[in-house]
């Protein structure tokens, strides 16, 4: 199988995007809402909206990854899952939400927020409200769910072998600090923001990368699952339920509408509404595009489709088009997702190659695609230079994986992360959970 | 396994939110909508949209109760959710709408509603539409996913042992007349409105308990499944398919923020849309709140966390904040959710004490919980007070509880509510219906 | 089994809407939006929630079918759906939006559209917006799901014995060119619309019929299965995954509110929000009636009542009520949804009887029902034909019915469309694509 000579066709296609693209921007005459309380209810319902399908996207990784495990380990990804999810909830409006915005509260200048805890606007409004954004209560709501959605990538990198309190315990520290600290930097007007004009409309590196670099700190200090590498093979472990995986990914692409339309944070005017259209559209077909990439890519080098990689090929479309879902025309957006589609069919095998062991593919899906996403934005969006992505990319991404690391390593000298060798054999729902996730059916 | 010394641990936390957790309310200033026909379209589409996510709670609950039976019962499961629910939406416009909304056709003071089938405004609307509130078609879209939801949670109770078509008609009964009739007394301005000072936000009395009292009643009166409690033990059935269960619970908690913020009945001003946002936010922590409840207290009570729990735990942590989820703090609402999920946890066992058979635990979750709910009502708003809430309760449980067990009675003379012994061992789905829900899988 | 004897109920049942349901209709004393810009906002946001709803109905078809295939063809089948997504959502706007909607663009007298790619407006809006309407954005982007959903009801009718790649292509045509060019017809301002006053609400003629036309033009060309009828016997392959199947009804009745809903087009008066909600109200009571027909019918007919009966027959009421959701009253809804159901109960063994072999009963629900559910338009809506509709439907079912034959029987010349014996008996997951959708359970 040579990988090397499906390069050409790769490149022509990262290039596609950077030739005759131009983006169609044009100043909206009138910005100002037609009224300003309505505007407010107008973006306020669009962030509860947006913010229910990005909880969905909860339910759409636990699914995907419940699916790609071996059906010994089902029971523990989905209590890991639903636990991650709550866990992410109580540490965001304890620490995350003020640490990721805290105004003019920066304890180190636009480095570290501030720490206190979410209060919500009073009951029945106040008559100070600032009216010209949304309530509280809904951008918290919206904002919490971009913080689960980082710490639900690392569960499916790590399924399989880690144990499940070390696992919460490193989830307290993503979604309480690494996570709304480095969020911060860009979205809370932090140094990213402020110096380096990064541009990353709904989080391609913020949340996707982020997600992928605590998840392989995570998959280097864990090692491998037994038997996976062994004598020079690669032991392929097919996923149990690939309907549940299915399933996942279409709830994720559901739950993307949310994401990324809801980061035009106003619908106040007729100019926001038909920006977060476009955005729909823009993340409707780039998904698409990574699916067909996948589809035919996977046909191409393999002589057969191979379903897996579709559903991974359609998010790596998502993940791509999600730094910058707004300028691109729907050809462009579907092109940025069909590179990302084609980045995920070659990136399996090269992890597989570096003995990095990533369950579900997550780290091709979240970390390469989003910084490849996050580079794509200076192919649409003239605002972006590719240094100011560049380098706000290496920040991330060395903080992320540096603090993930240390916490990793903590954890594993302290508690271990790993389970027995004999309960990674038996399976972690009998091991560690002492329940079945299919309890009748007979595991061949 | 010693329960009791967790006790004072469970006290602290329902003492907890008593304390210092003053609600923020604080009057508006301007609580007209700014045009009134702009308002009448933000709350009717307000209740379509939180309307169609309560419909969803009817997957929800279909998910979690054919993953929690046994997979010789699930076929037949799926079938009682598909049935009941239909028949729900037709008995609630043949009767029930406008039997809970009698307006001034009260027949007893208060008490009986008006009987006589729903029709909705003209097409195109009319000119002598009210705007100060929604569209018809909306509220009885939004309501009915109310009267469906409780006939949802009785179906879990009572499975893998009631006959089909008795439980369908008892569905006829609860949906066309329990449900509304009780349901009136609170929110179509009946006597517990009126009379009592009765808060009940989303429901936690007038929904939940009412379909766990139903519940409980059919339980006593059908029995315990054949081998449940033998020789003073109690035999677990493990369900047959947690990812649906999980499913069925993400689905739940995406439900619930249309069954609690569409509750605020009204977002036609930035006040209202405020409080909805509250809403969404204390309806995820306080589910949060459960599930990680849950998790520690499984752990430390059993020494392992058990998944059918925590997605337990998450729903009693809906529940609970069902009877309010505005007025709380996050704090507060985490804690109220978090007590509901320890309350779960122990009511569990208690119930197989007494040898009460639930089969998915819709009792400790819809009944014990919705029965906490609505006394943690006074820990945050002031206008509750113990004493209207404790007869309110009393008064639709007995209602409730006394009807529900005269028609399972008069079901059981009449036509048999029970399969017999033999087609209960070999499940109802080739006893009743004489199909599978996995006929290719081998059942151990 | 004598079906006859039935006949007079189900004749009853369709005679019942046609008497005494006189639609409500009042013509609106305003219909002028309170504020134009508001107006668009309103609308187009709905088209974004609605148009998200039907995507979902993706997951739906995907969910359904699989869990109605054997499990030895399931991963297929879930590439073939996610896959047809994917393939639709890009011909729609490489073609077919601009050849639905072609405006003063008519190639021939408006029978054939424009042929040009979809372009949104720019981004920020503009100041030459029409905000008459909607956004660009949010209009393709609703269009788009409804092309979608027409390729989804192929492929439940050919599974478990068509290639992948034939069917993709097919796929191609069947959304660049059959589905935009017969919309365009009615809903481009076409001739249907011009000249033969056809009213198709939200499309059982446009969409459901079309994708059962050319699923019954596929199905006659490939042929049923290996064993399915064999020495005059009918043989049944139960699916083998009925929660599965359960989940996509579920997903499918939820997303139709979105499909009819939507198809309101506007929301920025009262009236028109009004309007919508009638139409949730009666798409909801019309599955419903489909599901109690389908439940009552198979348990005369039958004996038993059948779950896969219960699931098509509220696809068949929602299928049904598609052609006309808004001016029946509930009572009419629920009756055309019934008769919808009862149609099913007794077009599938006709089916099976002509030896048309559809695997999860699409032709019954989409074709069948599509063409009654427009006919029964003239039961409720006075501006309907019985001329006008069945000239609409011999028309569209015709072109239909022709082309698709004709792109199906080049395809088997060409590169053939059906699996080899070997490979259809071992299953089309192991043979075409290699992996297994239960790799871990034993097949029975």
């Amino acid at each position: 199988m040579k990988l090397t000579k499906y390069l050409p066709l790769a490149a022509a296609l990262v290039a596609l995007p950077a030739m005759g693209f131009a983006q169609e921007a044009e100043m909206a005459a009138d910005m100002t809402p037609p009224n300003e309380e309505i505007g407010y209810i107008f973006t306020t319902f669009m962030f509860l909206v947006t913010g229910f399908l990005v909880m969905w996207m909860g339910a759409g990784f636990s699914m995907l990854e419940a699916g790609l495990v071996r059906s010994k380990n089902v029971a523990m990804q989905l209590t890991k899952n639903i636990a991650l999810f709550a866990i992410a909830a109580v540490m965001y409006y304890i620490i995350g939400y003020n640490l990721m915005y805290p105004g003019d509260a920066w304890s180190i200048t636009n480095v570290l927020g501030a720490f206190s805890m979410t209060s919500l606007e009073p009951v029945g409004g106040s008559p100070d409200t600032d009216l010209t954004y949304a309530s509280v209560g809904s951008d918290f709501f919206f904002q919490l769910m971009f913080c689960a959605t980082t710490a639900s990538i690392v569960s499916g990198t790590l399924a399989e072998r880690i144990k499940l309190w070390p696992f919460l315990i490193f989830t307290v520290v993503l979604t309480g600090f690494i996570y709304p600290i480095q969020a911060s930097w860009k979205w809370g007007g932090g140094f990213l923001d402020a110096n380096y004009g990064f541009l990353d409309f709904a989080g391609s590196t913020v949340v996707h990368s982020v997600g992928g670099w605590a998840a392989l700190a995570g998959a280097l200090i864990l090692g491998p699952r037994i038997g996976k590498y062994k004598d020079g093979k690669v032991t392929a472990f097919p996923g149990s339920n690939l309907p549940l995986a299915t399933l996942g990914t279409f709830i994720l692409w559901l739950g993307w509408f949310g994401f990324n339309g809801g980061s035009q944070l106003y619908m106040d005017t007729a100019g926001n509404v038909a920006d977060i259209s476009r955005i729909f559209a823009n993340t409707n077909t780039a998904a698409a595009g990574g699916a067909i990439a996948a589809l035919i890519v996977t046909q191409l080098v393999y002589g057969k489709v191979d379903l897996t990689m579709v559903l991974n090929g359609s998010l790596a479309g998502l993940v791509s088009i999600t730094a910058e879902p707004l300028t691109p025309t729907l050809g462009a957006a579907t092109l940025i997702g069909a590179v990302g589609g084609i980045i995920v069919v070659f990136a399996v095998p090269l992890l597989d190659k570096l003995k990095i062991d990533d369950v579900v593919g997550a780290i091709p899906v979240h970390l390469f695609c989003g910084v490849y996403g996050t580079i794509a934005v200076v192919f649409t969006n003239p605002d972006a230079t590719l240094g100011g992505q560049l380098i706000s990319i290496v920040i991330v991404g060395a903080f992320t994986f540096v603090v993930s690391g240390i916490v990793w390593f903590i954890l594993k000298m302290v508690m271990g992360i790993r389970v027995s060798e004999e309960e990674e054999i038996m399976g972690l729902d009998k091991g560690e959970l002492g329940m079945e996730a299919y309890p009748e059916f007979y595991k061949g």
